[in-house]
């Protein structure tokens, strides 16, 4: 039986995300449930994003994820189950998903084309996946609240579908979802331009910087260099212990999901720089030669 | 086999709530643990009662709720289990349970009756509900900690029910527990006087008003007015993004709990009114007219 | 299937912790999951060692504990598994051991022998325990990154012992370990001298003297004092609400894991002292007379 994996911005100094999982247990007693992380920012959709795309590899074949960021709660945004090859995501239909969606736009020919076609602000579904708004009110709870779809409409649905419910059962098909593309890193002449996407708790900055998209070194390449504030960083580290000579030790490295990320070790780069999320980053060097 | 639920004032910051599960799984391997919340306030009975008694009813049948807000640990205070037709209550008897049990006097023809043939600040068990002091020692650690029943006593006791032991077995039947009511609003003329019992992380206030007890709207009634601080909300919003026109967007609505609840959307009604629990809350109009 | 348990540093705000869990459930759909804490501070090996050294004995024979906090991730540090006829013990070889290593040295005839049989910093494994470097790629994710081992190398361990694996799969057996004693109370005359060695979330200071090294009362004995920062305590309470009867109520007592800890009842004794971890404590009285 797949894990339900739960997402939100709920906290847990709360009951909300406990009472899902009574939910959930109500329904299907065996439902083995884990917790991503409910401390994304509330209301901060593009952060739920992010942190559902760049986890959800590492889980089981089909886990059913449930993200619950959910600022229209209530009103007309629909509630939707995205049904991909690996896993199913039950999520408000705001852009939550967009990270996971553009796994699939990246391996398709022509992405762009897929994003003209669609209404504006949304996608139409990329081939091989299915999704489904949430309207069957027999998978709902009765009555649902206007303002806690994740006990009410989110949970019951994860715990059906962990009970090896049809994806259909839950509602009616829809060909396209709100896309809300994370911010892609651009070039400007031998500079790559990206910006912090995350910080995490030990204030390490996350970029939206590819390890795939960084200047290449070999034998006569300038080294590469990472500009952020007013910090330049010369070189690449490859750990939190390899740090740079001067005082406050702030390097950059490719952090743990693939991105560039600059840190300070055994201290926080968010407070050395009091910078956060949307500050910009340059990256240029390597095989490219100086900006 | 019923889920093990646990709420308590022990925060995660420690290992208090780790160690109580690892003595839970010591007795029963098999048991599913969920956590409702820890983040009760430090030594809040009320609030713990609150969350407790508006949560229970999404769990399975037969849950096993472990309950410790305990500020007497180790003094005279009992440990006890309430055995209900839905489910089963361990806790400190400190009136942790009076909301729990409030559903069940309210169903009795005559509750104050049952209220005033208690001993001062108790109440006998209301009929079908059965309780036990967790006093044999066979079923508690060896040694019992002076500071910590959690682990000691109330995590062994919850492991055995898991396994179907029977109630009697933990101790010795007792015939009424503390009772400490959770404040009830009061009507005075046509206003409805009632005050915040909760304020959740996003800073939305509940109060102890229920939806039941508003005045009705109907096609002549007068809007219904809301009072708390120096402000006046005169409708009730259906969702969070329904927000009267004014500058802060303060509204009433009907929470998740089905109580009435003062929010600001996208913003925290705790902060913009600089109130929390205790504020009283005023309401009025609808078929009632005005104050 | 015994449990996992996992103790690190991580924290719940970010994803850390509920991705390791996606990575066991991927290679056992079957394990059952346990946090003891992730709010161990940043970095502090010393503090893990504790919490998990005190809190161990509580959990199932055979639980497979992943204990992270490991400042030299991605260095040549050892990741290493610690056997023992109880439990196993997956960490960094950093000293995040030694507390538990200390309850086998302490069994032996002669302990300080075996740690003058050491490399510096280092102390051989006691007789009966076995441990094991995390060597064996194949049973690591691949890659590895530079700077989360608990995701890459000990998830996939943990996962992998709890489908029965030998422990020798995992890579090549070491004979000593990084050894960094948590720190003992010395005796200075009549005076059993310590210090505080953990503040709780209640603001409690646990020290690190047992209450078996406690001067021992009897009647004819001086009552037991203690001393902390400018104040004296002049008896050992039994739990929070026995205090005496000075202003702010500041008492000592024997925790719940065996050792002096200092308290304000409904209070915070490192708010109302001002002190915290490192503070030194000193006890005399009893049967011992005055220092």
């Amino acid at each position: 039986m797949p894990p339900i994996v739960l997402t939100t911005d709920f906290g847990l100094s709360d009951a909300f995300v406990g009472v899902m999982k009574g939910v959930i247990l109500n329904i299907n007693p065996q439902a083995a449930i884990i917790d991503l992380t409910h401390d994304i920012q509330p209301q901060n959709v593009g952060q739920a994003s992010f942190v559902l795309g760049v986890n959800c590899p590492y889980f089981p074949p089909d886990t059913i994820h449930v993200a619950v960021v959910d600022p229209g709660v209530g009103t007309e945004r629909r509630a939707v189950l995205l049904v991909t090859p690996t896993a199913k995501f039950l999520a408000p239909d705001n852009g939550l998903l967009s990270h996971v969606l553009k796994g699939y736009l990246a391996a398709l020919p022509e992405p762009s084309a897929l994003e003209s076609a669609a209404r504006p602000g949304h996608i139409p579904l990329p081939p091989g996946l299915t999704a489904y708004a949430l309207t069957n009110p027999r998978y709902r709870l009765n009555p649902v609240s206007n303002t806690f779809h994740g006990r009410d409409v989110f949970a019951p649905a994860a715990a059906h579908l962990s009970r090896g419910f049809a994806p259909p059962r839950l509602g009616e098909p829809v060909t396209d979802l709100v896309w809300q593309p994370p911010p892609e890193p651009t070039r400007r002449g031998n500079e790559l331009v990206g910006e912090v996407i995350y910080a995490d708790r030990f204030g390490n900055l996350i970029t939206n910087i590819p390890a795939a998209e960084l200047p290449a070194g070999d034998s006569n390449a300038a080294p590469i260099m990472v500009a952020i504030g007013l910090r330049r960083i010369s070189r690449l580290s490859r750990t939190f212990h390899d740090a740079d000579a001067d005082g406050d030790s702030l390097i950059a490295l490719i952090g743990s999901n693939g991105y560039l990320e600059i840190a300070v070790p055994d201290g926080s780069a968010a407070q050395v720089l009091g910078l956060g999320v949307g500050a910009p980053v340059r990256v240029w060097g390597g095989s490219t030669g100086s900006p």
